[in-house]
């Protein structure tokens, strides 16, 4: 399995690939998907735990990587990332267990960064 | 369309309904139902946020319902709820569009208790 | 809600409307929808409590509705369908509990028939 | 069940409820979800049943509305519906089957409007 | 691929680290998803083919690994697993084709335990 | 990651083991998997687009890769496919996007055949 760091390199190699050949509405989208996340009236990090969510449910491990590595840096504690899981696998039920599975195994090869995390 | 008080009230008659028919398994899953989105290193209003993103990108309506109204009772504001929705609009794609609709037609529908929001 | 026999006479009328717009393709689907639930290695009613299952965990109500009234007919008893439902309900999580109450609620008006249930 | 006109009237009504209350983020994901059914290399009509092959095999009746009065009214025959509602039956399964109801139940009261097809 | 061995050492030594990982409420699900599959009015033979549909249609190839292996162990004969996963071919649709494709690499590879079936 | 031709060399070796296990159901789902996307009303290569965007909001990499290779050896263009993806991802939202990745990296490495392109 993938660590952390190089999910993260081959998320930035592929984005860029599909970027390359994409027209105006993809690249468009593509800028959408990453404005949601920003700071509001919700925090990075509580929207970045929604992504977890939602990826979780939806059942994407890259999503999940994503959102995992995302939650960490905004300063996410081991304790809230468990909660927010939590609710994704009452909500998805136990078809979302292998996606737990992944997050579990990720969790612990994601280096926290000095970036100032959110305060919520 | 049934407001948020028909809502809530159709849903208590049916979830008893489900009960008093149900074996043990159901109705451990219930009450795990309802613990997960218990006050915890998550708020409660952080936790009926994130059930109210796994609703929308899975698509349901009466979980839309349910999580939307209790956001609203943990004292979500209105902008936190459209941030909400709209990090499962474009996670979850146009195909949610219709539950945005629902969504924002129950709204305004949903009347604020004085029960103290959990401050986040 | 409409009752057993109302969604019968529905989905018949529906059903034929779709047939008589539809081309080869599209009823040769539909015989191998008839077909795959008839007598074989698994009994009728084996294979009626799948497809039961397998509408709960995909949330299609009208599918639900079928499959219910089919296991009923087939001679499936209640705790069997809790115990199937049960199995749907921890596989797919609670954005299946809408459709419990569906299932729940129509239960209770399904006539059994004197049709000779398969044995199991 | 609404017909053509009243689904299109209650649409647009809904939309601008959620348009009314939503942020830069949900109004550009709706200027997003417009352009893409634009004219391009692919014809309106083929980006029209592409929008209806997408919207059953992901079971959503209001989205097969929408896309199905519009394949309409750019010009796409009986014929060709249904050949795209056979892929996604196909692709889709048997689950989708009441989403063809929902379709095959509403065609018949869409209105043709002299706006000239796209030519394909 | 992994053969069946290779799978189970896998899920048992990932799920080891999700629930050393994990809180109350994880591990109650975890406990919940073990009982639904007990013997009941229906058998466990029954419970785990139902578990294989639910796993198919749902497009969950670590989900349709475990139940494959379980149904084999209690006693599902080939004809029955190809009957269990033609229901969900129909009800899912040409999209769980490349599911059917794991499941039916992986049947070659578990051997039957001597453990008894239950009889049904 | 597998080029075009190596996934055409698996999938027809795994297709073919699961029609040597499958009943006379299975086999008529595979025939009518086939007939859907032949020359009808609309083109083939209409079809294998309907059938990439379909595989990719419900999103299967195994199927996305079949109906890409289809679509460029029935003579889509590069353009036609990336506005076939676009419909998907604003449909299907940022969940598809790991799939767009996977899509777009094949893309580079599919032959085009001399096989006369369907004319649309």
């Amino acid at each position: 399995m993938e660590n952390a760091a190089e999910y993260a390199a081959r998320r930035e190699t592929q984005n860029e690939l599909v970027l390359s050949q994409s027209d105006l509405s993809m690249k468009r989208f593509f800028a959408l998907d990453h404005d949601v996340y920003g700071e509001g009236s919700l925090s990075k990090k509580a929207k970045e735990l929604m992504g977890l969510v939602a990826s979780t449910v939806l059942r994407c491990n890259d999503c999940i990587s994503h959102h995992l590595i995302e939650s960490v840096q905004q300063g996410a504690s081991e304790k809230e990332i468990v909660e927010a899981l939590g609710i994704a696998l009452v909500v998805g039920g136990s078809i979302t267990i292998p996606h737990l599975r992944h997050a579990m195994s990720l969790l612990g090869t994601i280096e926290r960064t000095d970036e100032a995390p959110s305060a919520e």
